[in-house]
């Protein structure tokens, strides 16, 4: 007798398929989203409402006031909340907003926003109601009320599931958005913690007013500044680098009637005449409905597209920083003695325009000995996770800093009393990975940090080699004073003028070198001395 | 007048809320499935492909027949075809099976497969009409007929969209699954390329036959035995380690009418007694409805769960090679001298049975100056990138290969002609990221590793240690017979008796020496020499 198992059908196995949603989905891959262990969760769940919270209020136009509380309940589990003064949300949006997953508001725009995906809220409600079944807590407001619900995410069915719904008078004009949830979770201080998002965020963020309330006490990141960044622009993508599917997608949906219309209108930096130029070469009839384009056309289309010279694309959809708020930032939080800024003119990679600003905070309270400190961010989020992989490390790491007065290892940051901020600004940022934490080394990125660096390097080597300066002519300075008695005395003696007038005459002429080396700014002074 | 922009409303930012597909949050975030690079993403196609069509046969009790051809078509763009010889799919259900994301058979279950989501062929597909907006071809067969489509996924929608479907008669009776797809790709060999994947693939795989037609030529890994291992089974999650959202959802959802029933039905090693045991610890009566437990009621019960001894997971549900197809997967496809293979007793990791198996291939035309070649397997599927953040590297490099025989430095893998095969089986791969590359080293798991080296290198080293010292005993044996001559000519002198008399001699005590040696296996054998 065979004792084979016997073979079985595609019928019997068909009745096992079933449709997955997407909530199911990233509940039991949550770490996709940031939640694979207590520590990284609790951090993430601030970082994605305080992401969400900046975002709502820079869109609106007001100055950004947070309050952020961390509280232990028990030993493994935690209440947060996240307060802004932004514009809330309209309740009927409210159920879907936060109560489906992949619903939101940044998804199909190509715009420097901080958020994506429309995954943030979600995740954090999500992965709260996974390991403590309870709901999450969202008040908004409107004109003439406040209304709050308590939500849970029908995970089944990627549906919201309403626990209840309060409307009360808003009396004192309150505007904003509250969301607590509980979780389970793990609170550490130190590299890597909410404390140091925080104090990272408020560095990027000096127009902003930031409040904290941790198990460990208050902190509050006053307010500096009132002046905001330019708001960011949304853009059409450019044509250059675009896929084949996406044109073809394009094509299907567009509301233009003819060939020109869709190009010109669908895309950046695409004017009538390139527009014609791409239809000629791709044998295109110009009167052609983009809807009808046959396969074959839109291969030659999209050929013709990659053929036909174009500006890049617009640089000014951006929203830097600028040199002003980025030495502002550091100033408050930083205890160091100089501060040097960059923000470099925009450039492309792959169709997309980005900017790359450096920050850097030397000498003060900043520890002699240690390795520099970088703080990564992405369009002004702090990058926490994850240094090793990212660009901004490897450009810092590749650049020589012994140019500029630090001493360096080879493969390690420089030695010294030093903060490198970075911050790469772009209407999509390439991340290594989806949890958002590392920027892919890009030629045009890497080739970018780098002279950011170096310029920065530079402007700083300035202010450390006068200083160098002025400490050794102190010294020198100094030691000739001890002298000035012996030396006036015998003086005296040889010239027979009076001692204390020789005396007084060579302390000025001490003063007089003083000035000078003062005065002079120039780095390259060594006859002077 | 003031120059601040006025304030947005929450009404106007509303209008922006949109839902998004799930089809086009992949095909935006394609990277998550591998698709990050022209390189990879070739490699991804024909790994998910493959993988499908091995979980296919299996599930079918059907040995695999497997058909690989990647065809270069232009510079930059190739044509894949998969082809196996499995049950096929039903051909109502070819639409939504390769048509709709998250739509599939393994999601829901907790059992040791190599895919896990439903989401491998379906990324094939929409990389491929996203990179040459073509549809995906696929042949499927009933007893009597063969079906072929020509499909796209409506990624706007996350709907499948047929392009064309035909009929056949299935003369020959042929039955499996045929899906071809074209793609923007780069083709390499070598280290992370497709033959390396199909390599590895076959070495895990020795009762799978497996044709490859690449554009360098054909090869053919043939099947050298029969014998499949046994069929995993699908098994109820264990208690500990459960989390509470999961326990309240099933509690809704279960078809149990009261609370024994409930948690003997659905959850692994859970008896009546433990049932109740668990239901007093909580203050639950047995009778209670599961739907009708209250908030407190699931978080006590889920707090009694944790403290109720319950048995260890099943381990006989996993699906483990043996040590026997290890050694034939081996033999088969690496010219080495000797193999080891070491195959774990089952155990538990967070609630999850797995198991850790090793297999060594050393000597023979491996290369004597390079380090050992490590190949890591999860569900037998081989794992191509991120090798460093593996636990089996780990794992690796801190076992002792000086121990057994190798050279070694800190932090590195030994030197020597060697290859290192782990394979991690579970019902659950803790993989590091979503590209299911890495495994996470969970303390449990990495013991384990660790365990099944240190085993299969003690294996290993008597091997090697027999070997070196026949070698010895060789060289003495040629050093003495050069002199035998010379000696019994010496010794005839003295004695007087016949020179070749004690040549023979001489020749004789050297034979006895050596058969001495083979014959003893053991290896601490200083005393002999």
């Amino acid at each position: 007798m065979d004792v084979k198992q016997r073979e079985i059908t595609a019928e019997e196995l068909s009745k096992d398929f079933k449709e997955i949603s997407i909530a199911e989905f990233f509940e039991k891959n949550r770490h996709l989203l940031g939640y694979e262990n207590p520590t990284k969760s609790l951090i993430t769940i601030v970082k994605e409402l305080v992401d969400n919270s900046l975002d709502a209020c820079e869109e609106a136009n007001i100055l950004p006031n947070i309050n952020v509380k961390v509280q232990q309940i028990t030993e493994e589990k935690f209440k947060i909340l996240v307060e802004d003064n932004g514009p809330g949300i309209v309740p009927e949006k409210v159920p879907l907003a936060f109560g489906k997953l992949l619903y939101g508001t940044k998804f199909h725009k190509l715009k420097q926003t901080r958020g994506t995906q429309g995954l943030g809220a979600h995740g954090a409600i999500l992965y709260s109601q996974l390991t403590t079944g309870k709901p999450a807590k969202i008040t908004t407001t409107t004109e003439k009320e406040i209304h709050k619900f308590e939500l849970m995410i029908d995970v089944m069915k990627n549906e919201p599931n309403i626990i209840s719904h309060e409307k009360e008078k808003n009396i004192e004009k309150w505007h904003g958005l509250k969301l607590e949830v509980e979780c389970v979770g793990r609170y550490i201080e130190g590299k890597q913690s909410i404390p140091e998002y925080l104090k990272q965020t408020a560095i990027l963020h000096p127009y902003a007013k930031i409040v904290y309330n941790g198990p460990n006490g208050k902190s509050t990141f006053e307010r500096v500044t009132e002046q905001m960044p330019q708001k960011p622009k949304e853009i059409k993508p450019h044509p250059y680098g675009m896929q084949l599917g996406i044109l073809r997608r394009f094509a299907t949906t567009t509301k233009a009637k003819n060939m020109i219309g869709f190009l010109t209108k669908e895309f950046s930096r695409l004017g009538k005449r390139s527009a014609q130029e791409m239809c000629k070469l791709a044998k295109i009839p110009y009167k052609t409905k983009p809807k009808d384009l046959q396969h074959d056309e839109i291969e030659r289309l999209h050929k013709a597209m990659q053929m036909v010279k174009l500006m890049s694309p617009p640089t000014n959809v951006l929203s830097p920083l600028g040199e002003n708020l980025i030495t502002e930032g550091l100033e408050k939080e930083v205890e160091a003695e100089h501060f040097v800024a960059i923000s470099r003119p925009p450039t492309v990679y792959s169709g997309f325009p980005f900017v790359v600003e450096i920050g850097l905070a030397y000498g003060g309270k900043l520890p002699l000995d240690q390795s520099a400190q970088l703080m990564r961010f992405a369009n002004k989020v702090p990058l926490i996770y994850h240094s090793k992989d990212c660009v901004t490390s490897e450009a810092c790491i590749e650049t020589d800093w012994r140019r500029y007065g630090f001493s360096q290892s080879s493969g390690q940051l420089p030695l010294g009393p030093l903060i490198i901020l970075v911050h790469f600004a772009s209407v999509w940022v390439p991340y290594t990975s989806e949890g958002k934490q590392a920027i892919s080394a890009y030629p045009e990125i890497m080739k970018e940090v780098k002279l950011a660096l170096q310029e920065a390097g530079r402007q700083l080597s300035i202010y450390i080699r006068r200083k160098q300066k002025s400490r050794e002519s102190q010294l020198r300075k100094e030691l000739f004073e001890n002298y000035i008695a012996e030396l006036a005395e015998d003086l005296s003696k040889l010239s027979n003028e009076d001692k204390e007038k020789i005396a007084k005459g060579l302390r000025e002429i001490i003063k007089k070198g003083e000035s000078s080396v003062t005065r002079k700014d120039t780095e390259t002074s060594d006859e002077k001395s």
